[in-house]
């Protein structure tokens, strides 16, 4: 099977010039089919603050209503897409920027009200997404960079980057060798968050709970981790939570760069 | 030679939700391969004045500065485009959102600085289209849906949406039977402004200048006029400016609906 390295790369990243400027550069060197999704949190909330509009976070998770989702739709499906797919293509990689809703790419279902009303947005699930038409783009040498937005029943919703990228690698590991990498902009999962030299090489399902419970593994890193394991166990071959300048060596299948997720 | 549409909807009709949905129904029946550029003008000014960024016209162009690049990437690309994605997919038209910096679509050239300085604006050129894209997604039945901004060397730059129309639809009229609609508020070209009524059903090579010259064509529809002679003479087969919701009328070739614009 041909080789597929799906990376998502997060807020920190995007924020920092030179780390995106050098994320991309490095992105774009990479000959094997590749797909990138993004996240935008900060700007998203600094533009939300400029228009007056209240930040609301419950779990990690933005609630929306109509007025944010027209912020993050703005930010990240504009914006952040738009600037990415210009760098991507002045460094001669032939970038493609899509939501979940173009082509119903990574279609969504609104999340329904249990405890919380998070408002305007998704769930996603691997089975349903556009996998012909993101094969058509892989064939032809372009390269999807995907906006966490999506639609249901004509209206747009804000799903999460990390699970975006994580249906992506399992719609597509069935058609692909599938590379799965978390980027952003820490060495790796630490085992102290202070400590860049503590990074855990390997989190399995044998270390995973204990990790858990020691608090090693941090209450923002928890979804996470929950997504690269059912990516793993939904057929994608290899997960990785690493720096984002790690791309390459990663890319190259080099041992010791970041935390392996393992199953 | 198969039909192809292109319409390009200005602004009112985006600002008002009832005709763009009505304008959007009347689009998605249309059984023939087509192609949707929109604007968006006054979101981009009150965002711009929500920010406090004051929005500066010269002969009807925006002065484009960094803070109005931004938002106008964030409201063409971002949400304008993604909303009418997400109406269309409801409409069983199987949309997809692009700009002109995806896959080089409509690559721009920075304007040069002659006697005004335009900033981050961009002209374009028939010639450069990836128009082998435009087609592969026309034969697979996926309609594009373009905003007005493109790229050109690693920077985002703000297009004229009807220029994006006019230079798609010379592009594409080498393979397909084009008619080019440029679709807004009023019934056609009026000569009396205030009189619905008045529509001047065709404008040519021989009554323009006339027209011009007695105020009939106002300062605003100069461009648009001159963008469909263009078009014309660069081979679409057929040009409108006419109401949005004449759309079905014109497809079908019926006469009678808006301004006709002929050699």
């Amino acid at each position: 099977m041909q080789e597929l390295l799906v990376v998502k790369i997060g807020g920190n990243i995007i924020d920092d010039e030179k780390q995106l400027n050098s994320f991309l550069s490095d992105f774009a060197t990479i000959t094997t089919p590749k797909i990138l999704v993004h996240g935008g949190g900060k700007l998203a909330t600094q533009l939300s603050g400029q228009l007056g509009i209240k930040t609301n976070m419950v779990n990690g998770r933005r609630i929306t209503d109509i007025e944010t989702l027209r912020v993050v739709t703005m930010t990240y499906a504009g914006w952040i897409n738009k600037t990415i797919v210009t760098k991507l293509q002045n460094l001669h990689c032939n970038a493609i920027g899509l939501s979940g809703a173009d082509v119903q790419l990574i279609p969504a279902v609104k999340r329904p009200v249990i405890d919380i009303d998070y408002g305007y947005v998704g769930d996603l699930n691997a089975d349903t997404l556009n996998t012909p038409f993101a094969t058509v783009l892989l064939n032809n040498n372009i390269t999807p960079v995907i906006a966490p937005i999506s639609c249901s029943n004509g209206e747009l919703l804000n799903v999460n980057a990390d699970t975006v990228a994580s249906v992506i690698a399992i719609a597509l590991s069935k058609a692909y060798k599938t590379t799965l990498l978390f980027g952003f902009e820490k060495e790796g999962v630490l085992k102290d968050v202070n400590d860049s030299n503590s990074v855990i090489h390997e989190i399995n399902t044998q270390n995973a709970e204990a990790l858990k419970a020691d608090g090693s593994i941090s209450a923002g890193m928890l979804p996470k981790i929950d997504n690269a394991f059912n990516a793993l166990n939904k057929g994608v071959q290899q997960v990785y939570i690493a720096h984002a300048s790690f791309i390459k060596p990663i890319a190259e299948n080099k041992t010791g760069y970041g935390t392996r997720i393992a199953c």
